[in-house]
């Protein structure tokens, strides 16, 4: 029972993280959760009292997994430029699913209720891009960057294109061109060696 | 009285930029807008229809002020590296004051009105900084980057710190090392020479 539960709980985070990105934080109620999953108000209410709840258990799911990954494979000597290559993938699809944004419902969650939330968020991410880019300049990988300066670039041109993405249409190349960037200023103009060698 | 209208004019979209950012767009009554200003109902009306039509006025203000300023500084063979200071110091002000900020309130108008002044505000800036940036290029002040890719790194970590700002408290090193970031890119990293010699 405990494993059906953890499944269906599960299954609400899945289904609200879509009501969020599309809603934002403010408009979303209970009934648009019970309605996305399918669930009565008794159920959906007996795994979550409200919006909020769910809302908090939606970042957390996210946080835990942005926490784990660099740190993961920096342990297990993942050469840096294989950890980078992923990462820079995955926030390439990221920016190109606006859709898929919370950024919205972050805003209004964070002026409505609570910004230490996203400050949280925010320290994480530096935490792990500063461990990545640190990683990489040890091993020989990464150019000797300013780590602070270019992660600085990488967050926030992110949140940038992911913000402005939901609102208006961006050509693919600015995402592209954004992650060329960051490739760049990491590995040089060089970018196949640091897929194929990956640093060894 | 033409003139005295138009000043009153020019006061009241003063007074709304301030409302506007600190309420977004959506909260905003003609009521706001009338005490910010000291104005009657029928004073400020006899200006302005509605909120619309003065977030839009405010919104050309800023459009047209952003459309001049390269283009006429090129135009008088002002260097490029002079040019390139004064809007990073205009950069980071703005950053360093999410107050002053319209994001939230755009972010809001283009999602209940019309996004296409988002994309036209975006497309202008695109544009300046490209000028900007190739005439640098030219003039030998500049190294040669890609223009496209560095344009919207500017563009988009400038508003992704304008965004996250105005929510939670950035450090000041944040905004700092982004234009750091970028006078690295276009002069290296000595960056008191562009200062003072202009490329000349």
């Amino acid at each position: 029972m405990a494993e059906k539960s953890e499944r269906t709980r599960e299954y609400i985070l899945d289904q609200a993280y879509k009501v969020f990105a599309q809603k934002g934080y403010k408009q979303v109620t209970m009934k648009d959760i019970c309605e996305a999953a399918g669930l009565s108000r008794g159920g959906l209410y007996s795994h979550f009292p409200g919006t909020k709840e769910i809302f908090e258990a939606v970042l957390a799911r996210i946080t835990g997994v942005e926490e784990n990954d660099f740190a993961r494979e920096i342990r297990n000597g993942t050469p840096a430029a294989v950890i980078l290559e992923g990462a820079l993938e995955a926030m390439e699809r990221e920016m190109d699913h606006p859709e898929e944004s919370l950024g919205m419902a972050l805003y209004e969650y964070a002026e409505a209720v609570d910004p230490a939330v996203l400050e949280s968020l925010n320290r994480k991410a530096e935490e792990r891009w500063s461990a990545l880019i640190s990683y990489g300049i040890k091993t020989g990988e990464f150019r000797k960057v300013d780590v602070e300066e270019l992660v600085n670039v990488i967050l926030y041109s992110y949140q940038g294109i992911r913000m402005w993405s939901s609102i208006i249409s961006l050509k693919r190349e600015v995402p592209r061109s954004v992650i060329r960037h960051i490739r760049r200023e990491l590995v040089g103009d060089e970018t196949s060696n640091a897929r194929t060698d990956g640093g060894k």
